[in-house]
């Protein structure tokens, strides 16, 4: 938007840089704030934690830069007038009040994913925002690859790709007995959704992704999830249902092998994806798309075959993504523009339908309508 | 088993050809008339239809030899004493009557699939074959590629793949007007099971394949099948679940792009294929396997990344079908052999699974309880 030809002035003068504040030293967080250091249109001013010797070693540990501000408390980095937005990596019960806080003192907002543990603790994050007038993004990253972007292409092609009728993804990894004893995403006070709020998250996103954010009719839990003691979801799984006969199914869990899938099929072709959220080799990736493939003569082959495509990226997924939501924010910040109402409609579509799975999970795999 | 050193006398002396007769000119006896023609325990002794203008036409289309006779009628066919086996690709309503007969004739057993309309009219025509003494196979060719054999392997071993918990398989393919109108499988009175007897065949048998063989506890039927005006299934699926946890999902259809995937999740290891019923290309077929795989880093990859294993045969998989029951009817019809036990239970265990999802779609999507 900003690029539009009709803009020249701005195109002669750079805009400053949007100066990022990192909201606690998770392990996230150092991807992140590389992806900071890399995004021209980043930087990293102030990083606060609990201690002022966490985010110290933080700062040493990830190159930032000398001038950094480092904060020993979460209030301090959101007192910090020389901080436009915040990144926040904290446990997903800790949103709602880091968020809105954050919100209320006009930073701008990129939250780590599950958002909230329910649409409606994301209501009052997105309300604070749009009081504020920032923006805000969810941090899934993927979103942000050129190969999304291209896949999307190919997706909405009606020659390529015909109408969407079943879609499959799946994203598990195999935890270690030390995340599934001490990581923050099986503990039912700090992320009580468990598998389905961190990986299922990426499924249910992919499953949005590929049928352009319309919402599902109904979501049917799949029988069998597997929680630890404390009730935390380990594995789940769920079917989805749009009253145009689309289905959805997804599987997420911490047990099994890493895996990250997608496919999409549709009346005249079929997507292939095997690494979407996080590509295998960060400056080059792949999918495979299928268009109105045939067998050969007497059915012993393939008449076309799969095409594979390969979509460089000089910048990482993580700095095309901050790069994205600081060009947003340069353009509330410095030319009085609005926050772009896209991003925050596609979060809460990914909140409402994990709602609705754990909903079904809750009554006994039974269906539940989803509204938005 | 008749290759082992134990048995010099018979490796000096080779056997002779199993003598086919091929039962009806299905488009699919073309594929498995040249599998005849291809695997060296084989020969195509005689064709029979209902017409001889018919057999004579599939003979000289399909290169047959000068000797295979031509006959008029099924019951002359199965009344030929050159005949040792018949292959039967008559539309799944006829399978019943003619597999039985072809049995208490004395001939083996080569069946197309879906073997029959339900489990008891399998158990009739299993037990035709038993008491006459007769080797059963049906037609899944995929079974007999190399690659299946590999994928076997690596399934079982347990530091590859470990214990598979989730397994999903597409196969669907866009028909064109014609056939969904005038195929035989989407005919009430010919193939009632339609695109669960036909696509879902080969994802069930896939499922039951990647956990060798063990039957599910419960099958659920996906919502919204679709079905034409006479009530035939031109799209389905549903989920399976195991006692001990395991889960799978399939979709089947005649309406969206061909696919043709199968995908295993184990606790340390991935399976992706997308080309298991029909590889891409005849002689040379590769899947994947990623075993322990991490992300690299700092997330920004993985490592290790999943290796992609190519397998090349120089016979097809329908002529290694054909080679592989040939060699059982050899030691059945030479040495005294006994019908080899596998491949029935494998194809009971299949349609026990089909009748489950048809029950689960009949009964409003209910849970439905498999026994064998």
């Amino acid at each position: 938007m900003s690029s539009s030809p009709a803009a020249p002035a701005e195109q002669q003068r750079p805009r400053r840089p949007v100066r990022f504040g990192i909201m606690g030293c998770a392990s996230i967080a150092r991807k992140l704030a590389r992806a900071m250091l890399l995004a021209p249109a980043a930087a990293v001013a102030a990083v606060g934690s609990r201690s002022e010797g966490k985010a110290r070693h933080f700062a040493a540990e990830n190159g930032l830069p000398p001038g950094a501000r480092l904060h020993g408390s979460y209030e301090a980095l959101l007192d910090d007038p020389e901080v436009d937005a915040v990144y926040l990596p904290l446990p997903t019960s800790l949103h709602v009040r880091w968020a809105t806080a954050a919100a209320a003192r006009g930073k701008h907002v990129l939250l780590e994913k599950p958002t909230a543990l329910c649409a409606a603790d994301l209501d009052a994050i997105l309300a604070a925002c749009e009081a504020a007038g920032v923006q805000f993004m969810d941090a899934t990253m993927w979103m942000h690859h050129p190969r999304t972007v291209k896949m999307r292409e190919l997706v909405a092609d009606q020659a390529t790709t015909g109408d969407v009728r079943v879609i499959n993804s799946l994203f598990s990894f195999q935890a270690d007995e030390e995340f599934l004893h001490n990581d923050i995403r099986v503990k039912p006070d700090l992320d009580a959704l468990g598998a389905l709020g961190d990986a299922g998250w990426y499924c249910i996103r992919a499953i949005l992704w590929a049928v352009d954010y319309e919402l599902p009719k109904t979501v049917i839990a799949l029988h069998g999830p597997v929680k630890n003691q404390a009730g935390v979801l380990l594995a789940c799984g769920a079917t989805l249902y749009w009253a145009n006969g689309k289905i959805a199914t997804f599987n997420c869990s911490f047990l099994t092998n890493l895996t990250m899938d997608m496919t999409v099929v549709g009346t005249n072709g079929t997507l292939h994806i095997t690494d979407f959220v996080i590509p295998y080799e960060e400056k080059s990736a792949s999918f495979s798309m299928a268009s109105k493939s045939k067998f050969a003569e007497l059915h012993i082959g393939w008449d076309p075959l799969p095409s594979k495509h390969v979509v460089t990226t000089d910048l990482p997924q993580e700095a095309l993504m901050v790069q994205e939501f600081s060009r947003l924010v340069q353009n509330i910040r410095d030319a009085d523009g609005k926050p772009e109402g896209k991003w925050p409609a596609i979060t809460r579509k990914t909140q409402v339908v994990i709602d609705a799975v754990k909903t079904s999970i809750d009554n006994d795999f039974g269906p539940v309508d989803v509204s938005s």
